[in-house]
């Protein structure tokens, strides 16, 4: 079958590989769309994994597949493997743990000691023909849901984990700093999780008036704004929980952490450049601050069901949709030097 | 009366001042002891209330009457304040709070939008015979407990406040970076709140033997260890919570941050230097960094009754009792110049 797989920083090749092997536990998948995120950037820039290391999860060297966020349709079951009929359409959780270690026994396993990505640091991947992944992975996508939003899901998924670890409650104020695929999935979450007011802090005019087609209550610049005085400005006290979604270092985290009401949370979702702070900003006030990653059981379920009753209507997130042939310079390249022009874009292979 | 009064930097008059009223809602207490905390030092040396500054809770101006750490004995009592009788032995909570801003009616005081300290901001102070407080704020010190070991239950409420929102669990290992008097006091609290292993960090030679003294599981020295390693070693995966207790900056909260395991809680207690960090950091591990101040309703009640009850025991924190003449010279000059060998100095007015 035919595979994208990294050798190298920038060193994309479209290549011929063996089809992946139905296993004890595993399910087999013909994908249908892959996204690319800002890992998968990062990836491609500054490789993470040495070709000849081996993860103790996927058990095998690179150049790995590329692609953890995807969709596709069943075309082979393990007979030890339940409930997963052959021809439907699912959404795959590439976030795999060795199920044994203490934050995995306790349903966090995202925070698994040796957590690995399908898609990153082995297992095949969303960027070829076929993937073999283990079952309890696979979410099951309800009528009337596309394959191309299903592969919407992952990155929804990291977006939805972040606002439920904030603590938002029904009616909370928000604001999300950044309105990239992930800044843009943390508005549609907050809504989508009962969250009142909700600005955006953004540079691009684009994303600007993305953020407020997704139903953003005020978008600020904060090269022009002063992004704190105006949130308290429009929220008295400040907001109750905020995202940063942008890695913009230093600016950034001061705006998170200016945003916020006494005893507010503010959450890191966006891996970014080291900053300074003060922690006596943290200490009068109480503020949380703290990082999400990834999703565990209950972010895929709860993002598929907000898709489906409408409360998530994510598929304008979509601006680009193109072949394996073409991912890496309308795809990789395309988002590395016109980014703002994008925000998600979709594979076919 | 005779009152220990700030007029500025490092300028502290002993002076007669007339004694306060009471007033309906109020209990007069007379001050047996009184501590110098760290914030009474900063105060000291760099003035945090221009004299003519009035507080919103107080509603006068400078100079004010220092000392926010005391106990006495009542005086007199308003014929509106239930339950407190002459002659009995009391702590006092010095932080008042305007009890209608939303924090005040979530019943986090200590982040009322205007709190304000009895002996810092004004409202007298318990570096001088008298003092009158809102009776609300007065807690009875059962049989058993001497006036000087009242006079510490203020700071390690503070202590207590930190270890409660840590979230620790009874046999969760902790690590405290600093073992000044709010360090060894979070040191007791976390084990009076059931707390298995604790770690502190610490450079000065008494202040180490204290630890060891007070119950410290290890004590390390982070010019010499290094602390995230040595406490990764005893306790594998990492410890649940840790406190910042130094001020140190950028170092202490390395280290505050890296002996957590993943979704571990880092508590910054004591004000201190800016410091640089990687927000990273914070996301692949979901370590909730966080700040605690002061104290709210259960707090004073908590460090009572763990001392009642022996899980507490604080007096050896007590390294000098002065009176008021020498509080300047042996207290606040003492304190600054020979802070090591000193851990908490009580005045008796």
């Amino acid at each position: 079958m035919r595979a994208l797989r990294l050798h190298g920083a920038k060193d994309l090749r479209l290549e011929e590989v063996p089809e992946p092997e139905l296993r004890p536990g595993t399910v087999k998948i013909k994908v249908e769309w892959a996204g690319i995120c800002g890992t998968d950037l990062h990836n491609y820039t500054h490789p993470m994994v040495p070709d000849d290391y081996i993860h103790p999860l996927f058990g095998e060297h690179g150049p790995h597949v590329q692609g953890h966020e995807f969709s596709g349709r069943i075309t082979a079951v393990a007979d030890d493997v339940p409930d997963l009929p052959v021809g439907a359409l699912v959404a795959v959780e590439p976030l795999m743990s060795d199920g044994t270690c203490p934050a995995c026994l306790r349903g966090d396993y995202n925070l698994c000691e040796s957590f690995g990505f399908v898609g990153i640091m082995g297992g095949g991947g969303g960027m070829s023909e076929y993937v073999v992944v283990p079952g309890h992975r696979i979410h099951l996508i309800p009528e009337g849901i596309s394959a191309e939003t299903a592969a919407l899901i992952e990155p929804l998924s990291v977006a939805w984990h972040a606002v439920r670890r904030s603590g938002l409650q029904p009616g909370d104020s928000a604001v999300v700093i950044g309105a990239g695929p992930i800044g843009l999935g943390l508005l549609m979450a907050a809504k989508a999780q009962g969250a009142g007011f909700v600005a955006v802090s953004e540079v691009s005019a684009a994303r600007k008036r993305l953020a407020s087609q997704f139903g953003a209550d005020a978008v600020f610049d904060p090269t022009r704004d002063d992004v704190a005085a105006r949130v308290h400005a429009a929220v008295p006290g400040g907001v109750r929980a905020s995202f940063e979604a942008s890695g913009a270092g230093t600016p950034a985290v001061q705006a998170l952490l200016g945003v916020l009401a006494k005893g507010g949370t503010a959450i890191t979702v966006a891996s970014g450049h080291p900053a300074e702070f003060d922690p006596n900003a943290l200490m009068t006030t109480e503020i949380n601050y703290t990082g999400s990653f990834g999703y565990n059981a209950s972010d895929f379920p709860g993002v598929i069901e907000a898709i489906r009753d409408g409360r998530i209507r994510p598929d304008a997130l979509v601006t680009s949709r193109i072949s394996l042939e073409d991912a890496q310079q309308q795809g990789y390249e395309a988002l590395l030097n016109h980014g703002d022009a994008q925000v998600k874009v979709l594979v076919h292979p």
